[in-house]
């Protein structure tokens, strides 16, 4: 791998404008939808030029916001005839660039699919439309006693489709793993505007290849996800969270290591490298160990027993090697507290410099301190600053990079930067992207990972979905 | 649905010996992996013409036994060259007629590759190769006290590819999931002859599409999968039985939906009926209530305290519904012989009569009452024998049809139940498969199930991996 060549600046997008879509076919689009529900104007179309992610933009020709499945058909199906490009699109709160529709054509904005179809506590599952968000389902399962447990960073606007195509991620995937493991059925338009049903209501169903997982995580290049049906759980009587603190990441790391080997599979492990504690602290004055070199957020949930014997033996590994300071909850309010330490380190990241570039890399859990020693290191060499959070428990690191535009070539020291983390990434074992996705902005760096093999088969699978090639061109397998 | 015609008999298959394999491509095959590992005469391939299913046969020209993957990849390679069918097998231990070489030429069999190559503790999986079996791999585990969580019912002799290439489940569903939801990593053989490794060893990993979890549940028709990483989990701490008598599988049907109300999601919710219930007492003189409508096996695993507070829960609903008698085990040692009427059920029914024809039908769990009185209403009608039991907590029924083939047309009125009942699960919200897989046996009823456009997506994709069309054909997607 080390012999490709460097990747391309990953944020040189072309303009939109280069597909612009046809008068005729925008009345078309006005009878399928309502002329209410396309828009072209340029103030109109500006938000969704963009997503979560900095830098990358791309103007759409027009903007389509569908209420029901057969409009999606109908629009799909206008595309294909037309050759026209159609990126899908939730909230857009997605950190990968995989929502800018770098060739122009049609932004698919599927939030005016919102509805709630059903909850069931007797088949723990709920089934929704596209744009219901994350946490209006989780909330709607909570209020009857069930826990939707994938909880994005982003749950509050973020769609379950969008969650789906993405295959989102979040604090508890350790214990509840992430989208994937969740995900029952799903209703899809194709690229050419045929609807079907993958999966349905059942955890054990093994008619026909599992369309249903390999649509989660296509990043909406395979089909446009119109209908999701999830699993829940119950929700768990008590969940209770602690704080330590410790002299480095490697101690940290031990600790996470020594809860491993207690038997335990715990709801939360995050942690902050000393950068993210001061930033938080700055932001947010919430009393954290400016000194700490790491800061490790432990918590579990389930009865009150297993709970209280959880934290117990977490507290006590922590305190075994060597922790600086710990501190348990007493209750939810204290646990929320507790949280906000990790939940805010993102905004407090974004107030050190214009730009906030926030990464994904992932390695073997046993390999998360070398990693975060080997990311200070690169960034150092490359002259920018670094600070890194994550999920301890699964390995996933959030290395951010914050700079200003202004300040000559930082942009390009970043971006060389993080070509790094990823090879450092790589060679761990581990992935460019644990829960973020691909989509534009590590479209260069995908090959390195998969191999050229496995990145022709995903371009023959996209073919075998897509055969006209209009569905989110550019990204995962175009 | 309703209109579509009967299927064709699923049973009538083509005679392998219509694509042998030439002599010159046996020599080619002897010298990739040893003469003494290709197969060729009657008696040598007899056993890989058929596997657990009964009815189905066909003769390989050939099989072959390759001992590490790049013979593998020389024997694909070979094949697609030539045009010839590869069948992969295992331990050839399915249920549905999916290693059956219908079309002749290859059967390729994967047990010599049986390493297990890594098992680790800090990292919660283990690595191994295709051909170790479900038992082995799960021993190694408990030694270190490490829990690999599927357990299909033919574990003692199927390989964990196999578990993989047809998702296989058991009788931990509900609390546990099935095989998908442990595969972390596959390295795979294209039927052209590349290697890939898919995923990896991290729980969170979103670069590229599932092809892990599309792999898994293909039934050997997209590659063949040489090498399986899979995620463990803590070994339980503890772990109990309980069994429940009830006048009726509805009475038991409302004791499953009472423990789901109380927020438990335990790891073992088995049922039998009654007919199921006398034939393992005739087998196994257990001392069962062969009066009661049916038996429910209940059980958990987890810390103690919260394995007593999960038993005591599910004993007292049972009451509360009217349980004619509940027994609940002390220790291991009475797990083990309450587990025992469950699991002996299949070969108590197979006393029964010559053919034991063994169904996958699954539905939402509230149903599961309704279909069996759908199912023996069915098989009343039919006048065939049929007796059910199967996995309550996730809705999966295994009815079983005995019958004598040279009583008549009983195979053919077996078939024409089955049938029926395929349309039954589906008409309730379910699946004409839960975890056997589709193979030649359910080939049929696909259609019934996913419709023309899913079916036509199936073999887009089939040719997408596997171009000529030689892996495994007449299966899923072919």
């Amino acid at each position: 791998m080390a012999a490709l060549p460097p990747p391309p600046a990953a944020t040189s997008l072309p303009d939109g404008a280069d597909r612009p879509v046809p008068p005729a076919v925008l009345d078309e689009l006005r009878r399928i939808v309502g002329a209410e529900h396309v828009l072209v104007s340029d103030g109109e179309v500006e938000p969704y030029s963009r997503d979560a992610t900095p830098l990358f933009r791309a103007r759409p020709g027009a903007v389509v916001l569908p209420a029901a499945t057969r409009e999606v058909a109908a629009v799909l199906r206008l595309a294909s005839a037309h050759g026209i490009p159609v990126t899908p699109r939730g909230a857009g709160s997605n950190l990968a660039a995989a929502t800018i529709p770098e060739h122009g054509g049609i932004v698919l904005v599927l939030t005016r699919m919102n509805a709630v179809k059903e909850i069931t506590g007797d088949e723990l599952l709920a089934v929704v439309e596209a744009g219901v968000t994350t946490a209006e389902l989780a909330d709607a399962c909570a209020a009857r006693g069930l826990l939707y447990a994938p909880d994005p960073g982003s749950r509050t606007v973020s769609t379950v489709a969008g969650n789906v195509a993405m295959c989102a991620g979040g604090l508890r995937g350790l214990k509840y793993g992430v989208t994937r493991n969740y995900v029952l059925g799903l209703e899809v338009v194709l690229p050419t505007g045929e609807v079907i049903r993958t999966g349905g209501r059942l955890w054990k169903d093994v008619a026909g290849y599992d369309l249903t997982r390999l649509l989660t995580g296509s990043e909406g290049t395979l089909g446009v996800i119109t209908e999701v049906t999830v699993a829940l759980l119950p929700m768990p009587a008590l969940a209770r969270t602690g704080v330590a603190y410790f002299s480095s990441l490697a101690d940290a790391g031990r600790a996470v290591a020594g809860v491993i080997h207690d038997g335990l599979v715990p709801a939360t492990l995050e942690f902050l490298d000393n950068r993210c504690i001061n930033a938080v602290e700055d932001f947010a004055r919430l009393g954290l160990d400016r000194e700490a070199g790491a800061l490790l957020l432990f918590g579990d949930d389930g009865t009150p027993e297993a709970v209280e014997r959880s934290l117990a033996l977490m507290a006590a590994t922590c305190e075994r090697v060597g922790a600086r300071g710990i501190t348990l909850s007493r209750d939810v309010a204290e646990s929320e507290a507790l949280l906000t330490a990790r939940r805010c380190s993102l905004p407090a990241l974004a107030r050190l410099a214009p730009v906030t570039m926030l990464e994904d890399a992932t390695v073997p859990r046993p390999r998360l301190a070398e990693m975060v020693d080997r990311i200070d290191a690169i960034c150092a060499r490359h002259e920018v600053v670094v600070a890194t959070f994550g999920h301890a428990g699964d390995g996933n690191l959030h290395p951010t990079i914050v700079f200003d535009p202004a300040d000559g070539d930082a942009r390009h020291r970043a971006e060389a930067a993080f070509g790094e983390v990823f090879d450092a990434a790589i060679a761990l074992g581990g992935t460019i992207t644990g829960e973020h996705g691909v989509g534009a902005a590590k479209r260069p760096y995908l090959e390195r990972r998969l191999g050229a093999d496995q990145m022709a088969l995903l371009r023959r699978l996209k073919a075998a979905f897509d055969p006209v090639g209009i569905l989110n061109p550019g990204k995962l397998g175009s």
